[in-house]
């Protein structure tokens, strides 16, 4: 009995290794970003960097469970690709929204809005965020009653 | 025996169903891009579409093992990021290199390239491309002696 068992695992453990083998976070967990914008962790990698060809930069930020930014907005604007895990997306006046992998999210400039993890599930998304109008203008901390409304 | 058997596949099975249920492709295979300008099957799907506010275009392109775009070049340049799988990208004149998920490609305005999956791997990115320069220029086919070499 005790060799089906070991069989079966073995068998088992062939089938799902090569799917596991290219899963798992497509980047490194990168730098960790100090607290002065965000609770809770997040860390963040630049893909690139703004220049003279390229007039966007692009970054992943991954966000535990429960991290999330301060209120803040784009000059210029930003797109998040999220590519992993379940976050919350909020721009002033509007609902809260849950916003999951593979989804596109589209903050125009000057919108005021936050976005991070839920409280369950962390998140990371790729931002591309055009460079010519100016940095992100950093506002206030998101409540515990906006996060959790 | 056939007990242990089942009891064993039903505990391995649940203990990989929740990673494996946060995993697989992050995007949707999107349209069957028609054979103009490569060979083999490359699906194709717009995340952002170049505007007054966003100067780029975000496209995700999945390819099967064995597609390859033709030469070609960007007036813009264009930013690769590779989110599955593993690839080739040539420049002209330097030798072709694997491209892995989490690399970043970056192709400078003008110089004529070529990228695509391996005979073995399909590959997937995530491609940002300025807009205000115009649209690609295409060359000629990739040969199976380039593809191969």
């Amino acid at each position: 009995m005790k060799k089906a068992l070991y069989i079966s695992i073995l068998l088992l453990a062939s089938l799902t290794t090569p799917v596991l083998a290219q899963e798992g976070p497509i980047f490194p967990k990168g730098k960790k970003s100090p607290n002065v914008h965000h609770v809770g962790n997040v860390w963040l990698t630049e893909l690139n960097a703004p220049d003279s060809v390229f007039a966007y930069g692009t970054s992943v930020a991954i966000f535990d469970p429960g991290a999330r930014l301060d209120w803040h907005s784009h000059p210029g604007g930003q797109i998040l690709i999220i590519t992993e895990g379940i976050g919350y997306y909020q721009e002033k006046g509007k609902p809260k929204q849950i916003v999951k992998r593979g989804e596109v999210v589209k903050c125009q400039p000057g919108v005021e809005h936050w976005h991070g993890a839920t409280p369950e599930s962390g998140v990371t998304y790729i931002a591309t965020s055009p460079s010519q109008k100016g940095k992100t203008i950093w506002l206030h901390k998101v409540t515990d009653e906006e996060y959790k409304k």
